[in-house]
């Protein structure tokens, strides 16, 4: 099943069940809200359904508008840690994400003009989809409601102008996320989907989620060990090698660039930069 | 103009003004709910009120128990990076806690067993009233709608198993904040406020307010930079010098200990440590 987030024209959202080249309405607010209904989320999201519109040309919001948390992840992928010559993390880097960050999957990447470090980082995300506290690895994956995709979009500048990565990650209005909520079911190997990530046409990072030091599954035992994961929590996976900051000269995205994230079976993020 | 956030027999909550030794109840769930209803929010909360019930004894919860943001900062008292040899840093540390980290300003702080290593960070805190973004001095000052108290409690073996901070700051149930927002009318100069952290009776943090690198109106100025701020959102300060992970050796909180935190003016969260 694969489930987007669709903006209507009267400013309102709602859920929609993606169908062949249509989008079938559902009676839920948004993806969040669907997920956060009941453990029989997955039936009422595959049998219901009103209004049909078509896939092109809908306005899709972001996947999961306002999750009651967005927890992101560095430094996992093996082969780039080892490019870098860093030694493996034994646990999972984490930071935040505010919800204001979040856009749809192709809506405009606003840059206000106090950055000037603009930067991608194509990402495997997921959304949770029961509550886990604890978890062992038969939950953790049970909890996995479905995969996605994040360009957790990074203003450089900022992120390092102290040892803390979030305020060059919470941008207002910087990072996509979507297009659909695909169930583990859809995907013939979660654990090895391979990603693109693209600028303007020209490929930037190129990897596996095959090479992930910390997967999904482990990501969830690790955090519920300090918190309760909830329906519609958003969690990410960290960036392979190939951003602009690493590259020699650096480079970063200017306006009107073209940036664009693809993962096998997952669909595509494509969002044009628009400085302010 | 004191206001907490009241927890009722029946599982509810609902937003109190303090009165001497009572407490009057207001037409909303919540501190939260009752600052983001409008711009004539003290007038509200100044006007009605219904039901009295006794300030001794009352079960408050988490002053606003979901935050649309929490907002940390560390590094921010000048004396205490001085002592340690640090340069004064450019621009404010910043990182996140989650919604689910936060208690009552006489909760217990829950610990779970996978750390051995709780520690106290008294801290101003306060609560936006008015939506801002890319502030001025005079907007930032008008958006703080009052002050109150967090301690930040902290999981150092957490907190340093990556260079990102955010996993041993948002364990859940961890961090007292409260009692009351305190409107800034009622208080001679925010500006210089005194500080302590006692555990067990003796005093462990004693500091000023006016030692703040970044003052709360230069953090509202700074964070509105690059995301909106709204009514609801908690920010905090950073903590002054005698954490317990300073001192040699280092001194961790042990099942049973009471940690307080007392800020001039506005009160105190005191709260017992109980290792699950």
């Amino acid at each position: 099943m694969r489930l987007s987030t669709v903006r209507r024209p009267d400013g309102t959202t709602a859920a929609g069940r993606i169908e062949g080249d249509t989008i079938v309405l559902l009676d839920h607010p948004c993806v969040g809200t669907l997920i956060a209904s009941g453990l029989d989320w997955r039936t009422a999201a595959a049998g219901g359904g009103g209004e049909v519109l078509p896939l092109d040309g809908a306005d899709l919001a972001p996947l999961v508008p306002a999750p009651p948390k967005i927890i992101c992840m560095g430094l996992n992928y093996a082969t780039h840690l080892k490019e870098m010559g860093r030694t493996p993390p034994t646990h999972p880097t984490l930071f935040a994400k505010y919800t204001r960050a979040l856009i749809g999957p192709t809506d405009d990447i606003l840059v206000p003009p106090v950055t000037e470090a603009v930067d991608w980082e194509g990402e495997l995300a997921f959304v949770i989809g029961t509550t886990v506290r604890f978890a062992d690895e038969a939950a953790a994956r049970e909890a996995i409601a479905g995969y996605t995709i994040m360009n957790d979009v990074t203003m450089r500048d900022w992120q390092f102008r102290t040892l803390q990565f979030l305020q060059g990650k919470s941008f207002e209005g910087s990072t996509p996320l979507g297009p659909a909520l695909v169930t583990p079911d859809e995907l013939d190997n979660p654990a090895d989907l391979a990603l693109r990530t693209l600028v303007n046409g020209e490929v930037m990072q190129k990897s596996r989620t095959s090479d992930l030091l910390f997967p999904p599954v482990e990501i969830v035992r690790y955090v519920s060990q300090f918190i309760t994961l909830e329906p519609g929590d958003v969690l990410t996976t960290g960036t392979p090698g190939g951003v602009g900051h690493g590259r020699n000269p650096k480079v970063y995205l200017a306006d009107g660039d073209v940036v664009t994230v693809d993962v096998e079976g997952l669909g595509v993020v494509r969002n044009t930069v628009r400085f302010a």
